[in-house]
């Protein structure tokens, strides 16, 4: 976060310094792009000084380096003020707001797509996007959806036929789409198309699809979703104040500005302060209820008898750690809520894996020379520059929760048989009770 | 097919050409990257003259036009006959095949990827590309294997671990690769390490994603795979000779060589053969029988009472066409397989849509200005230049039968029930009671 920062305050005559160096070795060059990439660092969105005028003139005492460490600091809390007005506002509010980011993201990623290759004249190309990007949004809420509203969908006729056919008219949108990129190359522009193309659908994988998994996360309970993206932004943050205050030694030469004294100091934090948020948030339904359609209520509830995942557990330590407390004469067991051992992997990967997503997109940048995605939060650059570890960490999540958590459970079968035709769900029902009869499972009445 | 063929022999001179016109007005070109692409055709695999040395002897007297023709035409059939083998050699020879295919066709697509970004002094790149091929095909088979085996695996222990954590190990998998990526970033390179990053992506979903809705196709029933692969054959050859025969007015702009005459001409026959095919392969159980894992047998089969879609089943006329049968006093009744229907289906997507798959891929021939993606067989340029369009195909195909075909069916979701713990199938009983006894399905007893 750090390198971010200070990148923002010294680089704009940084980048106009690797311009002018370049143009006088463009002869022998042998980066065949770079004059090119050089020269679009001037004409691509570069932000982050773009800051609102009460502020600007309240702060014009300051230095320059402190004005800026001001105003990303009111703008670090004030998103978090917003996240948290955000997760009160109930799942709905946090699904449209995870919307609303995946829109910025994407049209934050295609722009630079544009700027890169400078694509004017093909109008169809903006469309193009556009439209991939509903395509694919329609794909990917439609399968959520689809699962958690069964009961609601199979009642109304037409959004039957949608749920059907999801795939198939999805594909058929897609093909739409393909067919009109095909239609739409131009001889003189067929290798920019070609790499816009490219482009687009690896901004789609990574936005489009990792919301979707976001999406899905939220459903499992709110905790799954905001313990982890507040261990993302707790490291950002317990990263740079270590790295202000310790850092000495260089982490990697990608971000000359981390430090592992912050790495190591961030991570530190983040467990401790992790496995903290875990167990206040583990005692509310609010936080640990997954996220159902109630058939009696007619609508969605957060209201459950918690897992077992959310009940305090009794655990015995391990051999090792015995002999000492057999030494101070304490209990050899501990009682936790076995979430909290989750919360504990969540941190780690979180901490470790976590900056690479940092790393992975500031390299990025420094690829296009580009400072920041966009500068819609002052003193932050764009969405993307603060959503580019969310990404990462909501994949792991999801994978953690269908691998641990998740070993198929009766309520998501339950959403299945529903999906079913009425006939087709009685002889489920038919079959399935002879089946449990016939193992004395179920008494014959 | 055709436009392929011609640019084959005419095209070497062609390059050149236009290598030397873009030195002219390379100054004030908008077309920035134009130059390099150029100049490097000439470092990328031109293939398909290479021709086996005896057939080039006996082929010497006959003019250039026509000994490409003949080469050509003997390894069309060549192929066409090892498919055959390879059908017969059944379902794992076929999927070996697939594997194979998908290999090669990766392997094109990245070299085009070295030769376009010139990358020759980062090692670790080619191991990335084929790390992520690794990773992605244990992810994709796994997933396909672990459906279709379930029996077998439960049966031994540590497969069993494999299956449970399949996702988060290939997660972990795809990790390391992703890490390892952002360490082996080099200043000098970043732009193009980034650009080749982003091209193995795209080439892995193309390739890996589609050979694995391959698979699945397969798995559904060796009919579900080979007609549509032959319908793209097929379509592709009758298109290439009505175009020589007939053809007048072009189609494309971006294949000068189509014509309507071989896009209608190949269409039909397409429809026609493809029906005439399927109604033929409708009769043999070896075609229409999904592969299954028998438990009694201990392997697998494709043994089985044909489903309803491969059995002659009435149909009335609609009414329009009842009017004329009864003018000829015939039934207004037709009897056929119902498969007959969907082959329709899938023959008329395959020759309006398929040729598109090769549209998009000669434009990408062009954009990077080369003639085929590699020259592995003689007359016919790279593998992916005889794939292009099945992978669109197998899409569709599989697309097609999770919509239309594979409509949730109560055995399958019995089966994952019976997964779950006897209490949870207890539970999962009850609530379904519960649902049906409120909807009025199911009388309170």
């Amino acid at each position: 976060m750090s390198e971010i920062r200070k990148r923002t305050v010294g680089d704009a005559s940084a980048v106009t310094q690797d311009v002018n160096d370049d143009h006088k070795e463009d002869v022998e060059s042998e980066d065949d792009g770079k004059i090119e990439v050089d020269l679009l660092a001037k004409t691509l969105p570069q932000g982050t000084n773009h800051t609102p005028e009460i502020l600007d003139a309240a702060l014009s005492s300051l230095p320059d380096r402190w004005r800026n460490w001001v105003i990303r600091g009111i703008f670090t809390w004030l998103m978090i003020a917003g996240f948290c007005l955000i997760i009160y506002g109930g799942p709905l509010a946090l699904m449209v707001t995870t919307l609303i980011v995946q829109v910025k993201c994407f049209e934050e990623i295609i722009n630079i797509g544009y700027a890169v290759y400078r694509i004017h004249g093909l109008p169809w190309f903006r469309s193009l996007s556009w439209y991939f990007l509903i395509t694919s949004n329609y794909f990917f809420y439609g399968e959520n959806l689809m699962d958690y509203f069964a009961v609601v969908i199979n009642r109304t006729g037409y959004l039957r036929i949608l749920v059907t056919y999801h795939r198939f008219i999805s594909f058929c949108l897609y093909i739409v789409g393909f067919v009109w990129f095909v239609l739409s190359l131009v001889k003189k522009y067929y290798m920019k198309q070609f790499s816009l193309f490219a482009w687009t659908h690896v901004a789609l994988l990574i936005v489009v699809m990792q919301s979707y998994l976001i999406i899905q996360n939220i459903f499992e309970g709110l905790i799954w979703f905001i313990v982890p993206v507040s261990m993302i932004v707790i490291n950002d943050m317990m990263a740079y104040v270590f790295g202000f205050f310790f850092g000495r030694t260089p982490l990697i030469k990608l971000s000359p500005k981390k430090t592992w004294e912050g790495f190591i100091g961030g991570g530190i934090s983040t467990v401790i302060l992790g496995l903290l948020m875990s167990y206040v948030m583990c005692q509310y339904r609010y936080f640990v209820c997954p996220i159902e359609y109630s058939e009696a209520l007619g609508r969605m509830t957060m209201d459950c008898e918690p897992s077992s995942l959310f009940r305090p557990q009794e655990y015995t330590l391990p051999e090792c750690l015995q002999t000492i407390t057999k030494m101070f004469n304490w209990k050899s067991t501990v009682t936790v809520y076995p979430f909290l051992l989750h919360s504990l992997s969540m941190s780690v990967f979180s901490s470790v894996i976590g900056p690479f997503g940092g790393f992975f997109a500031s390299g990025f940048k420094r690829a296009f020379k580009i400072k920041d995605f966009g500068d819609v939060i002052p003193g932050h650059g764009g969405i993307m520059d603060r959503f580019d570890c969310q990404y990462l960490m909501a994949t792991f999540v999801n994978v953690y929760i269908s691998s641990f958590i998740h070993t198929a459970s009766p309520q998501k079968l339950l959403q299945q048989v529903y999906n079913l035709k009425p006939e087709q769900q009685l002889q489920l029902y038919n079959t399935l009770q002879a089946a449990l009869e016939n193992r004395g499972l179920l008494n014959e009445s």
